[in-house]
């Protein structure tokens, strides 16, 4: 349908220009703290936040960067990323916020695939840079981020320059250009199960719908009264859009960039009176442990939202006898910008039901639509018993991948993105996981594949078979269990498949736990089957043999 | 900027139907009540209301009604009014709440300029229609709400149904239709200064962006577990987008019909444990003088958002003392959708900055962008202090009127909004309004047109000259107040030109103030200076006779 004849409503694109002009006016005042365990805390208000984007966007403008152009960050949490956030896609070029804590062959396939040639980037993370500098065809310039050592000689090919000093020597943009609000406003690459990670672009329309949603009182209800610390980086589905949600609401951010220790996060709620903080459920394990142990004040700290991993009653129990703060538990991808459910109750539910809901992954968002399908294609009624694979759509969930057909046409079901997960729905829009459809383990929130920890274990040429499938664990909710059937006469071990391993995949991908098993289990297609593995596991009747704490521990550093 | 290549954000529509969607499914248990002091109230769950909005696009489609259509509707608030909210523009067809309290002539006018061809219509108020019937030349079709009488002679020449017997014989439509969200989803008639009333078309994106707003914890905060009474009419600026709030968040919603009594008001309150209700300042007025002399619970309500006018702290701290509820001041107008500026305050502001800032306008809503322009066209800063026409611009913000070039055209500065409003703005975004720039008086939250008014009194052969200036009112916050010359040697007096008056204007515009002066000050171009008029009544420089009894009774049934 045309629009009626003489129809005058303002058209008015949702963009991330109109954002920074938010914190430029009626946001102003708020600020942005990066904050330090040894006391070298450094703010700036909006006001200021919103001129230097003006002049990043400026600088960018002057080095060649146009609309449609891909910038790219690998940066912890900052004032800076965050000004990078706000200039990039202003200037209707397209933030690619890169996660430092993908392997080199993947880092170097998400830079290429993005196609970035300016990168702005932590001096402390050169390294990761400099490993695959010779394999990266598409960069040619770095912006550098905060302090550490310059560049190497492996970076040398690359022209680099300093971002402050970039800013101070450019006049910000007077105004910003006019921006479709359909086209691409940020570009942030997912792990999945199978083969290289995927690229989901946002818009600007649903970056800011979805900022928009995340101050609503069921969601996040970010407010202009809250101080937000996003524990979630901000190479992480856009740090579950906080950053944007901040800057049109007005709540001031806090961010401890690479230091998330417990002390850290407990120092840094008490010192600038936190009051939402956001991250996975490890991260509030972490701070309870560490609030058992030592005298914490976290009395401003009022919600904590939780995603990325299911969290159990105990540690919201534990949390909000010891911390006084509530953790929301919400669900959410990379694809769905992340808000999809947010489990947030209203106070006047009884104790118990409210218990049954908390733990639930929540109430689907506003303007996203749900739906469960069954193995035979039939939808699947939302009574809070009947399951399906979860397929959500809405303004801000993907349809597809960036130059990426093939992962498109597998994710995408008639117009509704195919979660993996597979889940009930009750009659009130309640959302609750039930198991996973495709096959892949989260662990500490992110995600580990493991059809490519199989892929690489065969590569061994002592493994006849390898299925892996999730093994619960207190710290990181999942851990992988490989499941092995070995050649007659094999000598190799856990320690030597695991380093084995070491050398093909990220640290934090290799299993700790082992099952030599005799064969792994097959369907009547004679695919494995895991389910009868995971109910073995279940009922107690697989050996597993652990080898690990070098794992446990370079995980802990490398996360 | 054309969007990226491979850009797969889900472009998914805003659309009335997806907030159908919602409440068939999400918010499904959510309820609607039409409460009724003697006992009959009746409830419906939104599951139900969205079937029978299924119906209604059913219906309404049988009846010929196609996407683009404009279908009206004349009624209170209720149960029924929202299913029309629902179902018309569901299926692509445009809502046109019209106004029961409009003259016969302007009634007429917005009937055949909205040109509906189908009216919902409560039977109380089809002798509205009756006194205009043979007039009409674009409506064909009645639709009966309620209980009253059936339509009578003058209506014969229209079809007529009874809406619950249209719905009951039809099915749901099984699928709404897909409609592009910049269309046009409602239409709604302000009256100006001057001439015929001027039409507001909401489309559907600008409406569901508007709900998503007044869910954000610093707007309107309704939320899920929220129980919602407008007072506001449904036909004026949709009911301040209460209804389509409640549809997305799951707020239940109540409706008191056209008994608007504060007994009535506080009965609702208590039956239905309201959270939220909404109206203007004379309705809170009302029910706290009314708490002060009966017993009254209504500790279930947190919040009264309140426009249309200035709120006096006296107010204020009335209705937080004995009611235990806060007024929260918005400002808007038909044009802004209305939510413009919202004065809620975040909770550790200090008590008498608080006050300062609650009794301002507000906060510039999210998405809405202000400036302010002095006389030469010269944009002020927000200092707090330097004063400007206040305009504005956004998603929900009107670029124009319907089928008005020459209202348009004067209404819209460079694509900003002339609210007519001179305020300041501090650098918190704080809207202060401070003087009018438009010549307009605010009565009971509804415009008078003082041109209008001065129009008709010259009409009076004794009249000279007239210039109609507002008069502080305790009840209605602005009365109009006639500055009168008559002719040498005349008689008129308030009486007869109130007489005179009442037979070519709303009853509700009868000024009971006048003030019969020797000339009406000039500029030096010649035009009437209505500041120096103001002045002297600030200055009790005016001799004000009172004549009108009659019209405050008459105002306040008949509003």
């Amino acid at each position: 349908m045309s629009p009626l004849p003489g129809l005058m409503q303002h058209d008015h694109p949702l963009t991330i220009a109109g954002l920074v002009r938010r914190m430029a006016t009626v946001t102003a005042r708020s600020e942005v703290v990066d904050f330090r365990a040894d006391g070298r805390t450094t703010r700036r208000s909006f006001a200021g936040v919103a001129d230097r984007a003006a002049r990043l966007g400026a600088h960018l403008g002057a080095l060649g960067v146009r609309e449609g152009d891909r910038v790219a960050t690998l940066a912890w949490n900052s004032a800076q990323h965050l000004e990078a956030y706000l200039g990039i896609p202003a200037i209707g070029a397209v933030l690619h916020t890169v996660n430092l804590r993908l392997t080199p062959e993947h880092l170097t396939y998400v830079l290429n695939h993005g196609g970035a040639r300016v990168l702005l980037v932590d001096r402390t993370l050169l390294g990761l840079l400099e490993a695959v500098a010779d394999d990266l065809t598409e960069l040619e310039h770095l912006v550098l981020l905060g302090e550490g050592p310059e560049p190497g000689a492996a970076l040398e090919r690359f022209r680099s320059e300093d971002l402050d000093a970039a800013l101070a020597d450019v006049a910000p943009l007077a105004a910003w250009p006019e921006v479709d609000d359909r086209a691409a406003a940020a570009l942030c690459y997912t792990s999945g199960t199978t083969g290289n990670p995927k690229g989901v672009l946002y818009s600007h329309r649903s970056s800011v719908l979805h900022a928009l949603a995340a101050g609503m009182v069921d969601t996040l209800a970010v407010g202009r009264g809250d101080r937000v610390l996003p524990i979630v980086p901000m190479f992480h589905a856009n740090a579950w859009g906080l950053p944007y949600a901040c800057a049109l609401t007005g709540a001031s951010l806090v961010f401890v960039g690479r230091d998330m220790s417990a002390a850290t996060i407990a120092a840094a709620i008490a010192a600038e009176r936190v009051t939402i903080a956001a991250g996975v459920p490890t991260i509030w394990m972490d701070l309870l442990r560490y609030a058992e142990q030592h005298e914490v004040d976290v009395s401003s700290l009022r919600c904590a939202p939780c995603g990325g991993a299911a969290v159990p009653r105990a540690l919201m129990e534990g949390f909000e006898r010891r911390l006084g703060a509530e953790i929301v538990q919400a669900w959410g991808m990379t694809e769905t910008s992340p808000l999809g459910a947010v489990a947030r109750v209203p106070e006047d539910v009884p104790e118990e039901e409210r218990w049954a809901r908390r733990l639930a992954q929540g109430t689907i968002a506003p303007l996203v639509e749900a739906r469960l399908v069954d193995d035979a294609g039939v939808e699947q009624p939302w009574d809070g018993t009947s399951e399906g694979e979860l397929q959500v759509r809405g303004p801000w969930i993907a349809a597809g991948y960036y130059r990426d057909p093939d992962a498109s046409e597998e994710a995408i079901d008639d117009g509704w993105l195919r979660t993996g997960d597979v889940a009930t729905i009750d009659d009130r829009g309640t959302l609750r996981l039930t198991d996973r459809a495709k096959d892949i383990i989260k662990s500490g929130g992110e995600w580990i594949s493991s059809v490519a920890l199989e892929g690489e274990l065969l590569a061994h040429p002592e493994v006849l078979e390898a299925a892996v499938i999730a093994h619960p664990d207190e710290r990181w909710t999942e851990r992988p269990l490989a499941c092995v059937v070995l050649a007659p006469r094999a000598t190799a071990g856990p320690a030597e498949l695991r380093a084995f391993l070491a050398e093909r995949v990220a640290r934090w991908w290799v299993p700790e736990r082992f099952a030599f098993i005799e064969e792994v289990p097959k369907t009547s297609v004679g695919k494995f089957d895991k389910k009868v593995l995971r109910a073995r596991l279940a009922e107690g009747a697989l050996a597993v043999c652990v080898d690990g704490t070098g794992v446990a521990a370079s995980a802990s550093t490398g996360r």
